[in-house]
């Protein structure tokens, strides 16, 4: 059935004139099949709204910052309680110390919190910070692991220059002896690791870190004086309620932290131990709005809600075993291709006749992993995998 | 008179625990003096109240983001209205192409616009299209000029290292022979020239540029199919209702905004004209909160208001004019040591006897260019700049 949209097609041309290819970054529509809702009107929970009316589950859950679903009531009540008393101002409130200290009960390793505003943001002040801990300059990192899209990092190097990641050393994730050359290669000027908690690029299958791998990480590092970084910005809060890596038994120097702990909110985070203390301190890291209190407010109820709503934690696992099985089934049905994933139970790759639409859907298993919320829209997604569901699309 | 304090200290105490060094970036302790209320309670208009209910008047500005005064009534509004419909989802809202149409509308270089978070995302994303451009490496950059806190332009490198900023050339801002030297030693790999519109750092006297270098600037960039870019970032609509070159008869490829445009919500700018639109497109740069509604809806009003309130304009004109006067008396008074600068009032440098504390007040002209609601905070201040007025500071 044809949906309606008049509306989408229209703000589309728009947004052709005065945005760069209509649209850039992980909302790019290069990858977007033609009749793909571009825009959106309005959310609720699990379900969106286009601009001509037309009703989705979300299984992207805004590429990992809908945590709760959107809208979800606790939360934006602080956060319009916060924005009644200010938002960005010439000083920082007191949520934001209220947050650190937060942060620093919720995850085993954080004695200290700073806050910014994108993943990557966490991710290049880590780096920098591990550069600053020695005076060193490698850091070791996974080949094609995604660190976020500044110049030393980005997937796609159009536009930076050779000398970006000069020091940046690539080895194999999850293979010890690549990480142990990659140390030795680099004896004496080893600043850090930066390691993702579990292998999640968008365009091949997940896994688990190997436990041994992880803590030979951890003991290189100790070794030669080196910071290990866990890059949690995508996975945090989804695998534990805690640093992903405590799963492993293995206690990062430094974190990062992004997308989901203020629900929505625009906020980032490292987070370090006090062995990294100084040299926090030591480095210069700002932004215009990363002292803004209302991400910090809504953050603090994010995180309390984390720590409280531990009966979710077993309900949200069984949701993710009981919607893995219709998906199994359905792994080799054309209409629902499946990447399996450990730890999440998998990522849907949906719409075979779009395979390019494939892109879309990096971070479904996020979505079922916290927040009982999930439960229905997850049994109506099965029901509906029998049948044809392009992109989530429910009909109206 | 001695304030209250207990609150602040308390909380000073549980930040320096949990934060390293109590705070960092621009909100820094590290150069404030030790009375200094470091974390605020509210604020309204042009005023801001600490822990303690001490009231302040705010010259800062949020350092840039305020433009109409804490919780501008119409901004705010709209922000509501979004936030009741979504903010961060996995899709745009309608509110981005209006916010791109509105830029183009008001700025006349600008034919697209891509949002980002951080000023810093604005520069850094202006240098990988400008590289993106023709291929090139070399970006030409007044030396001293603040861009941003990434790697390759903090003003504090530690941390950084050589290569972050092996392909940034520098020149003397205003001087053109050494500008056209920069060009000359660079034939054939010049990607572009990053110019602040006048000269803003902080701890230096400001002044606008010479329209013979800036025309320069545009011919050489010309001449070397290199693109011209405009940092726009902090003095974005406060000199000028369109972009600041503007004044000077010079336009540029591309132009980076942030602080202010949307009144204190989290968003920043890349403008470009179509020269640069295929670069733009070719590149890329993302961010998790970089689509988010709500900053938008409250840009497009923002914008708005900055279009249609041209009442202001003469009328700020005139109250920064005024608000020199008693100023330049004061200069040569212990209690208000005033840094001048054309274009811009000046920047005052309040509290001789806490010097250190000079460094927090780069942004006064900012707030006394648009926005009537000044005015009468001028005024007060004038009255008590011939009094003792440590820091804005008010007493009960």
């Amino acid at each position: 059935m044809a949906l309606a949209n008049a509306k989408q097609l229209a703000i589309k041309e728009r947004a052709q004139r005065v945005i760069p290819g209509g649209m850039y970054g992980h909302e790019s529509t290069g990858l977007l099949p033609e009749n793909f809702p571009q825009f959106l009107a309005r959310a609720k929970g699990a379900r969106m709204w286009d601009l001509d009316g037309n009703e989705y589950i979300d299984y992207l859950c805004a590429y990992g910052p809908n945590l709760f679903g959107y809208g979800y009531e606790p939360i934006e009540e602080a956060a319009r309680a916060q924005a009644e008393l200010g938002d960005t101002l010439t000083a920082p409130s007191a949520a934001m110390v209220d947050l650190a200290e937060a942060f620093v009960e919720q995850v085993s390793h954080a004695d200290w919190a700073k806050f910014c505003k994108n993943g990557t943001d966490a991710t290049s002040m880590a780096i920098v910070t591990a550069r600053a801990f020695k005076g060193r300059r490698k850091i070791l990192c996974a080949e094609g692991a995604y660190h976020g899209a500044a110049h030393w990092c980005t997937p796609i190097r159009t536009g930076t220059v050779a000398e970006d990641r000069a020091h940046i050393v690539f080895f194999q994730y999850n293979d010890p002896q690549s990480l142990e050359d990659a140390f030795k290669a680099n004896e004496g000027d080893v600043a850090g690791v930066i390691a993702t908690p579990f292998r999640h690029e968008v365009f091949s299958d997940q896994f688990l870190p190997d436990p041994e791998y992880a803590r030979l990480a951890r003991r290189l590092c100790d070794e030669a004086d080196a910071l290990l970084i866990v890059d949690d910005v995508r996975a945090g809060f989804r695998i534990a309620r805690d640093c992903s890596w405590e799963k492993v038994g293995v206690r990062p120097d430094l974190s990062c932290w992004g997308k989901c702990f203020a629900n929505g909110h625009p906020i980032s985070a490292l987070l370090g131990s006090d062995k990294a203390r100084d040299a926090a301190i030591s480095t210069f890291v700002t932004g215009s709005f990363w002292f803004s209190a209302v991400p910090m407010a809504a953050g603090v109820r994010t995180l309390r809600e984390i720590r409280d709503r531990t009966a979710d934690r077993s309900r949200t696992a069984g949701t993710a075993t009981w919607f893995r099985s219709p998906a199994d089934g359905a792994r080799d049905n054309a209409d629902v291709p499946v990447r399996r994933g450990p730890g999440l139970p998998y990522r849907l790759r949906m719409v075979e006749r779009m395979p390019r639409a494939r892109r879309l859907f990096p971070s479904l298993s996020q979505s079922v992993r916290i927040g009982g919320a999930w439960r229905g829209r997850a049994k109506r997604y099965a029901e509906r995998s029998r049948g044809r569901v392009p992109c989530g699309q429910v009909e109206p």
